[in-house]
C-alpha cells in the first residue's frame, strides 16, 4: 500500500480526553506525523494488535516526532462500551498515550469522526502527515514492517519535493508555513 | 507442578449461565475432566493467553472426556462488568463453552466461589477430576505443555492406584462407585 | 489423534551418541516415558518447531520419568549433514539432551531407524511407553497441548487396567514385571 | 537508532554467487536502497529471525526500490558450513533473493567483506541508500517496526537537504548525479 494523496485530515469530534489534561485538536501537532488508532474496547483485533502495536509505537518513536493517538469509536454495544468501563480498560492495560472518545452521533450508531472519515471499522489506523495532510486510512491488522516503512517516508516527506512532481495533479501547495489544499 | 491431593471441589455459586441453557451443577460432570478458567474481561492475561487457551481445549479434547467451562469471577470495576457486558464479550469474542457469572457477594468486592476456591486473582485454572476432586488450582498463565500434561494424567487417573500409593497419607478412600474423603 | 497399541518399539540403529558417553538402548530406558525427535539439520519445520519442543520438554519433565533423545535420519543431501556438522550444530543451538545419529544403510538414502519405524520424514515425534511399546509415531509439528496429553496419558499408562479393558483385542499382555506382546 | 552518516559504502568482496546468474557489484545498485543480511547457516538468531524478515521484505517491497540480498560471513566452523551446504540450505528454506559467499580470508577466520565493515558477528544488518551510502549496519535482531522505519526513511531520503543541514560537519556532498564523499 503506498502513501494517499494530500487530502487534509478532518479535524477530530471528541466527547471526552484521557491520559490528556486538556483536549487535542490536530491542528496543534502540526509538524508531527500524527498516528491515530481507532479501537472498540470488545473488538478482538484491537485488544490482540493495533493497541499493542500503538504501545510499541509510542515507546520507540520520539515524542517530537509521532504523536499515537486512541481513538474509541464506538459503533455497536454502546451501553456496555461507556466511559466508566473506558477508564477501567485504559488503567488496566496500562496505556499512556492520550485516549479520546469518538463524539457519539444523534440518531445514528456510527460516532461524529468515524463518520467524517468513511472509516470501514475497527480497528483503523489513520496517519496524518506533518502538514496536517491524511495519508493512510487503512482497516484491519497492519504489519509492523508496514506502519514502521509508512512512518518511516511520512517522517522524511518534504512537500516542495512532493508538489514538483505531482505538480499536474494540482493537489497541494506547501510553503514553509505549510501546506494548503487548493490553488 | 504435580497435581493436588485428593480434596473434593466445592460446588460454584452461580448467578448467571451463558451458553447453557440450564444451570450446570459439577455434580452433574462427574466422570468427566472439569477445566474450570476463571477471567475477567478487563483481565489482560485472560483475553491475550487464559481464554485463547480453554478455545484451544475446548476446540481439541472430546468433549465427553473434558468440559471446559469460564467462570466471571469480578472483583473490580463491577459496574462495567456488568453481565449486559459479558454478554457482548461472549458474541465478539466467539466464546461457545458455557460461561458462569460468579455471584456477587454481599459487603465484599470479591464474588462468592472465589471466597470459597481461595483464588489469588484471575486468570485462574481449575481442574477438576473424574471424580469431583479439585486437582489443580493455578494463578496466572499457564503453558499449553502443562495444561496438555495435567489433562493427560487426569484423564487416565485411577482412583485404585491412587489410594494405594498415598494409603499412608489416608488422604482419600475411593472404591468402583467413586472416592470419598475422609475414612 | 489417539494412543495407538501395545506394538513393541524397534531398537534404533544407531552410528554414534552425542551428548552421551555411552550408547544408550531403548531397553535401558524401561520405566521411563521416552520422547524421540527425528529430524535432519536442514529441515526448516525441525528447526524452527520441533527441536525448541524437545528443549522445552527436556526442561520441563523429570528426567526420572521422561527421556528426551534427539535422533538425526538424514535422507537427503547427506554429505552435508554428517557427523561434523551435527556437532558444530548441537553446540550452536545449546542442545543437552543425547542425540543419536540414525545409521546410514548400504544402497538406501533412507537410514536404518528410520526404515524400521517407517518414517515419513521429517520432523517425526516417537513416544515410547514405560513399558517399551510404541505408542505414538507423529509427522510434522505437533502442538505443545498434543505433546503433553499424549505424555501426560503415557507416564499415568497402567498396563494392566490397559489389558483389563482390550482382553478382546488381545493386544498385550502385562504383569508387574513388564509387557510381551501374544499371549 | 538513528541513520548514521554518508559513508561510502565498501564493495563487496564475494567469492560465489546463488540465486543471480552474474555477480552484484553495490555500484549497479545505485538508485535503490540495499539491504545485506549477513548470516552464517550454523547461528540460531539468523534462521530464527533474520532471514525470515529478509524473506518478509523480499515479498513486502518493490524489487525496484529494495534489492535484498543475503551475505554468508562464515567465521567459524568453515569446513561445515561451506557452499555446497549452502546450496542445499538455500533449496530447503526457499531463499528467493540473491546470496552471496563472503570471500574467505588467508590466514584470518574471518572473511573478508565482514573485516572490511567490521561486523560484530552474525546476524547483521546493512542498510546502503540510494545514493552508495552505508546508513545503518546494526548486530542481532532488529524489530520489523525498526526496520520499516529505516526503510521508509532511506526511500524518502533526499541527500540535498541532508547536505544543506550537515553542512558544517561537511561530511558529503551531494548533486543532481550523485553524492561524493569529502570535498
Amino acid at each position: 500500500m503506498t502513501l494517499g494523496p494530500l487530502t487534509q485530515a478532518p479535524e477530530l469530534v471528541i466527547s471526552a480526553w484521557y491520559n490528556s489534561k486538556k483536549p487535542i485538536a490536530l491542528e496543534q501537532l502540526r509538524g508531527k506525523v500524527v498516528a491515530i488508532y481507532c479501537f472498540q474496547m470488545l473488538c478482538p483485533g484491537c485488544i490482540s494488535h493495533s493497541l499493542p502495536q500503538a504501545k510499541k509505537l509510542h515507546q520507540y518513536f520520539s515524542h517530537e516526532d509521532v504523536s499515537i493517538l486512541g481513538l474509541h469509536s464506538v459503533f455497536e454495544h454502546h451501553q456496555v462500551m461507556n466511559n466508566q468501563a473506558l477508564e477501567a480498560f485504559i488503567g488496566e492495560y496500562r496505556l499512556s498515550f492520550p485516549i479520546a472518545v469518538d463524539k457519539p452521533a444523534v440518531k445514528n450508531p456510527i460516532p461524529e469522526t468515524m463518520q467524517r472519515y468513511q472509516l470501514e471499522g475497527t480497528p483503523s489506523l489513520l496517519l496524518i502527515d506533518r502538514y496536517g495532510y491524511l495519508r493512510v486510512e487503512a482497516f484491519g491488522a497492519i504489519s509492523d514492517l508496514q506502519v514502521g516503512h509508512w512512518l518511516g517516508s511520512l517522517l522524511s516527506f518534504n512537500p516542495d519535493a512532493f508538489q514538483e512532481s505531482s505538480e499536474d495533479n494540482a493537489i497541494g501547495s506547501c510553503n514553509d508555513d505549510g501546506c494548503s489544499i487548493g490553488q
